[in-house]
């Protein structure tokens, strides 16, 4: 039998910096678009996901496939410990994505994830406003003022024609320096406030990335046409969108499954305010055409933002293909 | 707030040669028996797995938390690609155990999976076979001559006092090739054999680890007291022993619901030749002195070996802790 051996590869190793680098926002929002849409057309395997807890925080893995301009497999490995911070100056998220080839199994390429899932969450926001916030959105509003909540406020201004933003944290001053920043970053105007009804009564578009675990959006206060990205709940306690709202509103999601089992979705299921068929569509299935996006200029639109692998998958993928050449090496089959 | 800025830690990149020269199967059957007997005390989480197919082979992820000298998690991606040997010269099995620190998530290590995979499961047999086989064991045949295969021998070799052994392979000239590799390492007799009965009606320690769809180990021609570690069915696809040998024999298995979904029990369950409950207990609760081993010279035991992520970890952490000052370093946090 012929048999052809190759040579082995080695495994490009790309930090936090060098995602930060290479992954624009407009790259990282295109990637995860086409995701969603191959994941609408039914193209790709759904996307798996394990959990485990430990006595300060927890891991979790994000895993899935795609036929891009090769076959790709990628599994992302996240430790979420929320106390790293303060008690050791370490980032809350940190972890891991392991790229590989799906046609032979080879590690291709391991990347920082902290950065990266910052982005292609952010990105995510941005790809569901292009479709369900009115396009005449011109003020958002940001609830929690930390890195994600910078770079959702950026993906938003790829998408929309931004005019102004408020900037709510629990931390009063963290909203200070969030709006400073980001008002020179973005060029316009950013304020921070205390009070979510009055900055809701002016707002288009609402980013929730808090890990608040009680709702703090409630329907009374957000007006017609709003568009919510519901970004923070991502596991079962965590909670931001209050069920009421959930049920007056059209609700995408990025993976049903999932976000009924972690998403704000799980907590109006659970309450009986929703059903699982109450559900507009998934993303994939409205960047895909197969489903509607936001229908009518006064209809609330929520999309319900767990995460899922194909955004990593694609995320790193293109950090990858930017850094040949560049990154560091490591032969783990040496 | 006083904050401890803590320096960020490399991470630790240890190949493949690096894990075969530190991890000896001595130190690996020790760790793996501790990890065992952890979960035998309930003083661990249950591992989690999840699993992705592509379209020549598919990824498994195994990830799992213990409290050893330190918190630790581990996750292990492994590719499984059978036609790899054939098609690019690649090992079947290839992948990578990401180690992580559990206290704070930060990511310690990362191994090439390949030959440690290999050790860990032949581990896993050395401890079962010292529970599960009778002490006075003295004639191994093993089924499947691969990387595996020698292994597994080793690891008998470790525990029992072998005299000599019978290899049997679908390719005749591996098993001979394996004979005369194994013969002169372990400096025990090893013939090459094609008549599996007839090596059964001379056996007391059976392993078997090949890709078989098909049972070829049947009840009638087992005798009694002889101990089978069953390895090779890791998939809902593979098959290796009888339903009717199972539902005869003493059935110990590492995870019970793993097992019972793609160990040999899976498919004795799934004929109606055996119920979970008719397993007699898990490794672990058998080493931990919860559960009775073997308890006659006469009874056949089978462990259903189908891998576990707390093998993977304590092997992880023994080649980490072995290769510390000398493993190459990457800051992914940089």
């Amino acid at each position: 039998m012929y048999k052809c051996y190759k040579v082995y590869m080695e495994t490009a190793l790309i930090s936090r910096g060098q995602v930060a680098e290479l992954l624009t926002l407009d790259i990282c929002i295109d990637a995860v678009e086409s995701a969603f849409r191959l994941l609408g057309e039914g193209k790709v395997a759904r996307p798996e996901t394990l959990g485990v807890h430990v006595a300060d925080g927890g891991f979790h893995v994000k895993a899935g496939a795609a036929a891009l301009d090769r076959e790709w497999f990628a599994a992302k490995i996240n430790a979420n410990f929320p106390r790293n911070p303060d008690r050791f100056g370490l980032p809350t998220i940190q972890g891991l994505v392991c790229l590989f080839d799906a046609e032979n199994g080879e590690p291709l390429a391991l990347l920082d994830s902290t950065e990266l899932t910052a982005l292609r969450t952010a990105a995510a926001t941005g790809v569901a406003a292009k479709h369900l916030a009115r396009p005449d959105s011109t003020t958002a509003t940001v609830v929690g003022c930390g890195r994600q909540g910078k770079a959702q406020l950026r993906a938003l201004g790829r998408v929309l024609q931004l005019g102004r933003a408020f900037a709510l944290d629990a931390d009063p001053a963290r909203a200070e320096g969030y709006a400073n920043d980001m008002a020179s970053e973005l060029a316009i105007e950013v304020t921070p406030v205390e009070d979510l009804p009055f900055a809701l009564s002016e707002t288009d578009v609402l980013v929730t990335c808090t890990p608040s675990r009680t709702p703090f959006v409630r329907r009374k206060d957000v007006r017609p046409g709003t568009f919510i990205a519901a970004v923070g709940a991502d596991d079962e306690g965590k909670h931001e969108i209050e069920e009421a709202l959930m049920a007056a509103s059209v609700v995408v999601v990025d993976l049903l499954p999932q976000a009924a089992l972690i998403g704000d979705l799980h907590h109006a299921i659970a309450r009986g305010h929703m059903r699982v068929e109450d559900v507009r569509a998934e993303l994939g299935a409205v960047v895909a055409g197969r489903a509607p996006g936001r229908t009518s200029l006064e209809e609330i639109t929520i999309f319900d933002s767990t995460g899922i692998a194909l955004q990593d998958l694609v995320a790193a993928v293109a950090v990858y293909e930017r850094a040949l050449g560049r990154a560091a090496r490591f032969n783990f089959a040496g």
